[in-house]
């Protein structure tokens, strides 16, 4: 159907990145938006043979390395990349100098198929035992063609210290995804939070499909290589293919990206939380059971009681639909989850809600449960930032909406 | 708290049970509700020793034995059973005569651990290839433990065809339950639509779990080995037990109860439909993700379109979650799937909906989506019975309502 096309085209050109601070509690420093506004490329995919899909020279050199937070409070990574030609090493060496590696961590290391697809060998390894504020240099693969990159520790769990983290939803692989993620590269953001929709794969058919995931593993090595990227599942990431026999959701997605979902006691690296600098984040899965009972309403319903905000007075919520939008295309389709969080993130306080899946920047003030508020139930609303100077202002604002709790 | 526990105490004491006809199309005869008002015994389990629960005799006597519709239409049950002391055999034997088998089906045979508890060896047999309204003999079992059971075959698909259903729900194993069971047994139904919560046994703690499910398997054999139940699961089948170790899902229930899912394209056993006589069965899962775009909203998208209401006139839907209730404890449980599918059911003129959950009867006479009709937004509504004698009063009646549909 051409408008369903074209409606999606027109979607694809826009790509969510923006960046706030998390700061001093009392004179908080949150909700600037970059200025930033990206000229309209064409949204079509960078052919596969274009330099930022390069493939590092050298038999077996390890691509696709990215990180990510690999534990509660930020004194780890998982560290992974694939190498294309036989399994080679699982080992990552690092230490606090460049070219000086005192230290190694053992990885493990897989495959998988998707159609007549496979996989490069998929390795990941947990680096443990960081000290807090410190440039780690690392290095992986072997001989000739072992690869360095470093990454730099946050500061140790404090309600007054400074982070600054990046926002990137919906990235894919065009000309605007590349605009975006230059962008992104300047800003001076230290760790992404990313919101579902990765590399969209999924447009693609039959191998292509891993093919797409592989080229989009080099193209963000760039940025993720050198800084932790936190990651969350976007329907684009859900691969349902009946077609070409490929029906169990998330394969791609559940190789290559892993999560640090067991340092939060999850069941499944779909939910997680993390604590970094002076926030606390958890991260939900739009498409996973969320209803309660089920095991991810369950986790964090305990999660949002471990919370501490003496600790981390930020509490950031990241998930792929935003539970209010004003996008056509997506109409009510954050409701599900709507109905069963939106009083939680509301007793708890939560600071702000990032999502992804609009390709488009919407804001409310703050939550208006409509059971409450229905005159508020339309409001372009998918992100709640943090309008005040003063972060106290924003609790009080908050309380009020509370004063009548049902059911909360 | 007392409040929710003294909640579903009482909540436990009523079970759904009732009974619908499907018909001849130009003259429908459903909606016949049972007069049955059960006395209200005690809430509690019965205990292991009762004789409900009696383990057959014999060594490795096979126990546990229910069938369900291996098919699409009808021309398949999928039998299993329990050997509780060694794998045994998987064959079942079966035929038109009693005493005489003279087909043979092999199955398969597999166990499960959960916490320090260890299943017997559990088998499950796909005998496919039957006539219609024929019944079958068949022997499971080696030697002098070897059991007999029969069962019947629907009538071929066929709009003009009598059959009756009944409707179980939230069953459990108390002095309730056995009442409830016995009376089904009594009302000539062919075969039950089980709208989940089976055992209760998430109800016990550790070893006693997988104890309470295997105590059910034998309550229920004295119908369920002689028609199919067609499952479908609820809440109490998750069984996310962090405490003892075990997250994983509905790893009961799953190793335990098959589905015919693949036979209606389905890709998990939550999800699936059959056609049975007169009707089309949808069986859907509350607990499972169904937002857009997951695998169980395109199976529905699709599988609605598949339905051919000149050969099954009557549409029918399970759930476990009804999509509206009045019960204190579930108030708006099933806001998050009426969000997503009451359209469809709308727009496909879904005759009923059949759910449990709630422990009580509740009806509207159709739906009433509320974006066009708020005001019936909490009506007590969880199964929509058809109450007109013929059926074609019914759709004129539903059509109506869909006059100016929007997104539909």
């Amino acid at each position: 159907m051409p408008k369903v096309v074209e409606t999606q085209s027109m979607l694809l050109q826009l790509i969510l990145v923006f960046v706030i601070f998390s700061g001093f509690v009392k004179n908080g420093n949150a909700g600037i938006t970059s200025a930033f506004i990206r000229s309209e490329w064409p949204s079509i995919d960078i052919p596969l043979d274009n330099e930022v899909f390069a493939v590092p020279k050298g038999y077996n050199a390890p691509q696709q390395v990215h990180i990510t937070q690999g534990d509660y409070n930020g004194k780890a990574v998982i560290i992974s990349w694939v190498t294309p030609d036989e399994p080679g090493t699982n080992k990552v060496q690092y230490g606090v100098s460049k070219k000086k590696h005192d230290f190694t961590a053992e990885g493990t290391v897989k495959n998988y198929t998707f159609y007549n697809y496979k996989s490069g060998y998929i390795h990941q390894c947990l680096v443990d035992g960081l000290e807090y504020e410190t440039k780690y240099y690392y290095k992986i693969g072997s001989g000739d063609s072992s690869r360095e990159f470093w990454f730099q520790t946050p500061p140790k769990i404090n309600p007054d210290t400074h982070y600054k983290f990046g926002i990137i939803g919906d990235l894919g692989q065009t000309y605007n995804s590349l605009s975006t993620l230059e962008h992104y590269m300047q800003s001076g953001a230290q760790a992404v939070l990313f919101v579902g929709d990765l590399a969209y794969a999924d447009r693609y058919k039959y191998n292509d499909v891993g093919i797409r995931w592989d080229s989009w593993g080099r193209f963000v090595e760039r940025s993720a290589a050198y800084q932790p990227w936190m990651w969350s599942a976007g329907n684009h990431e859900i691969e349902y293919m009946p077609y070409m026999g490929e029906v169990i959701p998330f394969k791609s997605y559940l190789n290559r990206y892993p999560t640090p979902h067991l340092a939060s006691k999850s069941s499944s690296p779909f939910w997680y939380a993390i604590r970094r600098a002076s926030a606390h984040i958890i991260v939900l899965s739009s498409y996973s059971s969320f209803v309660k009972y089920t095991p991810q309403w369950e986790w964090l319903r305990e999660e949002l009681k471990r919370v501490d905000r003496e600790k981390t007075p930020w509490l950031i919520v990241l998930m792929h639909i935003p539970i209010y939008n004003s996008n056509e295309a997506h109409f009510m389709e954050g409701e599900s989850m709507r109905a069963v969080f939106e009083k939680w993130f509301v007793r708890y306080k939560v600071d702000v809600v990032f999502a992804g899946h609009v390709h488009a920047y919407e804001r409310s003030v703050c939550f208006f449960p409509h059971m409450f508020f229905p005159l508020f139930y339309n409001l372009v609303a998918n992100v709640c930032m943090l309008r005040s100077q003063e972060k106290k202002i924003l609790k009080e604002t908050v309380w009020w909406f509370i004063q009548n709790p049902i059911n909360f």
